[in-house]
């Protein structure tokens, strides 16, 4: 079995009320069973979720992380780990200012499921072919250095597998195996982006057909805080 | 730009004592620049690190936990969220019972790094390859549902690729971009391998060549308890 991991090259920058489905399918050619990642940033600008802070007093961008999170977990200097409206802890709010011009910064998209969905129904109005969507944006680990990228939202591909009660190799039934698939697959797809290559969305070719199916970041991935040992 | 994830099959049961560097080499064909990422179950199995428990007694696995672990974080029921000897963070000290006969359960790796350079050497020598290699294994997190693969050891691939300075497309200076390339990549190679169906090596092909460089999980991702905020 093999998997292909293909950035797609030559999108152009993405404005507020751009159609993301139309500008992937002019850059590249989506197959039937083919994954799209596509980060958090385009989808934020196409949907306008874009919102003025002061660059020179960096107080403007606090208030703009507390109003978008609903609980702080810690603070420490300048950083800020808090559980968004969304129910996401990151770091900040997942409010970021790269690749944005100065004095603006974009906030996480409303419902990132609900962008999947759209993408995945307009490529599949536009094109005839049915892809799954992931929305990704890079996040921290409590205990492990260096970012990852995971699904925000995702259409039409599984958030979560469950293997539990398969037999394993030495026919022993496994016990859990509840494996984020649309949060490898984000990972995986950053592998082609890198973070200044404005390379916005990959395609992943090649996934076990059977993860293709209607599913929910929110509902599968999000942790509710009553089932949360860190919170 | 493209990367293929291809699993390797036909992989024979490890035993104590196997070279897995020659398993693989008889399995796959090996190419310069590819990174190899091998099971920490497969690593341990070789390295002899198998234990073993009295399956009718469930303090006897609990015991073991506590041997592992140097500081336990959060326990609910039977599950212990701990840190290692070795630093990592995770459930039931990293041990497990899967694919293992009745009474037996595989610790971890002693150094996962080493079992990295180990077969990464072992396979230059009997081949003529230079690749890098990624230890991984399976990790839950704290705020999300759902286990994805990490790297737990590595050997000729970065652990972390720092794009800090770097300038992002609009042509200010990037602030955080510590990308955790080697989990990525362990989470990638999760993609072809599954979990029950017995494939513990993938094969990573195509990744930016810069990255093919000393390095360690240890030293680049572990992050140190003093640095943690939610230790």
């Amino acid at each position: 079995m093999s998997v292909e991991l293909i950035a797609v090259e030559g999108m152009p920058e993405v404005r507020p009320g751009d159609d993301i489905a139309t500008l992937i399918a002019t850059a590249a050619t989506v197959q039937d069973g083919d994954v799209l990642v596509v980060t958090q940033k385009i989808v934020s600008k196409a949907e306008n979720q874009l919102v003025t802070v002061d660059p020179d007093d960096p107080l403007s961008h606090k208030a703009l992380v507390e109003e978008e999170s609903v609980r702080v977990l810690r603070r420490r200097g300048d950083l800020v780990i808090s559980e968004t409206k969304h129910g996401f802890v990151c770091a900040n709010a997942g409010i970021d200012r790269s690749n944005l011009d100065d004095g603006v910064a974009a906030l996480l998209p409303r419902d990132s499921d609900r962008s999947a969905r759209r993408i995945r129904d307009r490529l599949r109005d536009a094109t005839g072919v049915e892809v799954g969507v992931i929305v990704s944006d890079t996040f921290g680990r409590p205990w492990r250095k260096g970012l990852v990228d995971v699904a925000l939202g995702c259409a039409g591909i599984a958030a979560v597998v469950d293997l539990r009660g398969t037999e394993d190799a030495a026919g022993h039934e496994l016990q859990v195996t509840e494996v984020a698939v649309a949060d490898e697959i984000a990972a995986a797809a950053e592998l082609v982006m890198g973070k200044a290559d404005g390379v916005p969305v990959a395609i992943v070719r090649g996934l076990d057909a059977s993860w293709l199916r209607e599913s929910s970041v929110k509902a599968e991935i999000v942790r509710p805080p009553a089932e949360d040992l860190f919170r």
